[in-house]
């Protein structure tokens, strides 16, 4: 099912000693493949770049990107993860500042979600495992994920669809695999994100697209507590789009109108946004 | 220079699917080979156990990693690295119970560390670099190390041997590579490490020591700014034992009593334990 390309050539494997298998040194992106456009391409291009400076490693021009990915097989509907590692070094932490990175591009089949969870809403749950904190890592998308697979092992109910992580302070972060946003009084909420998480491209252009609406979008601290007190909820990557959470552990939430508005918008962005390959 | 064998094979590559590569999730232990014995082996297999259980991963015997050991051409001093990954899974964070972890076993040189500085004592600096903060992933030594590599690299002084970091709430946690001793009228204190950090193998050890020579021990938050108030500073890894540390940013410190006292019983420890293989 799945193709991976290293550093452009069809081929599986990569180093041990490379980075990304010694330290998680890197970073990534999943792309929506989707009616032969890279959906949010730029953007993602965009984190992938300020990720490259916050970690110091040289940027990968875009083009070599796009070539790898033509190289691809690709379906209708797929998705396409890029990784970048510091590339192939040697013992201990400290690298080389001439190093070559490693480029590994695959492309995966399309997740089966039931087709109605972006319709109806998601079940969703608090998670145990607390999200990481370091304020040099939060907002970019490293390849050290330890905190989101124990969090995301924790359930194995396949009607549950995502798990909500919080610091040790009580405050809730992100999902698993998604951004959280909240409406209360009209408000769009949504955690800060300075000292955890990822800042999803996704959120990015919810937020864009409800400031463009006149919308009052806050980046805050939101306590895990007052989750229970939103009028709407919902869910963001860049698979999923939006996915409205319909339940959280026991308490129901309606489909909002709020969600259901930036829905639509964000359904005919898309079709605009993406690059051709 | 380096000799790789992945599952018992001598070759130096793995998938590129491999859950290492795409989140880190795994664990490493780095062990000292000398004089025809792994050092302090029964205690690195202990750690990684520990390991296993916390990240929910099947303990692989330790025979097998001993069988691949046994491949490996080994000088009378070298550095064995093991990486125990959970395996080659699909796209997302959520995993097989059922999946085969992937072992990677590796050779490497002896570091070539200024034979003065385990004597004389090394130079030492604060880091910017936060530590990371997760509970559920303090004192394993997991393969998510973006903050050690991120804080070994702001500096290329080789003259300085090590940086130490410290969380936010400036409470000091460890070294880059290694652990943190401290004594303050002839008693020894070491950062807790409930929220950040690995608990080295040589850092038990050391403790084990003290105590059986009756010091007082303390495991306890440790205020960066404390660090200058300290009668003795000294750092310790599976592969430098002990180092004194003799300059602190810009303040000296003698190599103390404590400290040699300490490092004379480690060499006869160490002389002591280990496996032949």
């Amino acid at each position: 099912m799945t193709t991976t390309l290293i550093n452009g050539e069809l081929i599986s494997l990569i180093s041990a000693q490379d980075r990304a298998v010694q330290y998680g040194d890197g970073l990534f992106e999943t792309i929506a493949w989707r009616h032969g456009k890279l959906e949010l391409w730029s953007q993602h291009m965009a984190r992938m770049q300020r990720g490259c400076q916050r970690l110091g490693m040289p940027v990968i021009d875009e083009k070599i990107w796009l070539d790898d990915i033509k190289q691809l097989p690709l379906a209708d509907k797929a998705v396409i993860k890029l990784i970048q590692s510091r590339g192939v070094g040697g013992r201990g932490y400290r690298y080389q500042t001439d190093m070559t990175p490693t480029r590994a591009v695959s492309v995966h089949a399309w997740p089966d979600y039931p087709s109605h969870w972006a319709e109806q809403g998601v079940m969703v749950r608090l998670c145990q495992t607390p999200v990481s904190v370091n304020r040099a890592l939060a907002g970019i998308k490293h390849l050290n994920r330890l905190d989101n697979v124990l969090a995301r092992n924790e359930w194995q109910d396949t009607h549950i669809a995502e798990g909500l992580m919080s610091n040790d302070a009580g405050m809730v972060i992100e999902g698993t695999m998604s951004n959280l946003f909240a409406v209360k009084n009209n408000v769009l909420l949504t955690p800060a994100l300075q000292q955890s998480g990822v800042c999803g491209v996704m959120r990015e252009r919810v937020i864009a697209i409800a400031q463009a609406q006149s919308m009052q979008v806050t980046e805050c601290d939101i306590k895990q507590n007052e989750l229970f007190t939103m009028d709407e909820l919902f869910l963001t990557n860049s698979l999923i789009g939006i996915w409205p959470v319909k339940q959280l552990e026991q308490q129901i939430f309606q489909v909002g109108k709020v969600t259901c508005l930036l829905k639509q918008s964000l359904i005919m962005e898309l079709n605009k946004y993406g690059a051709s390959i």
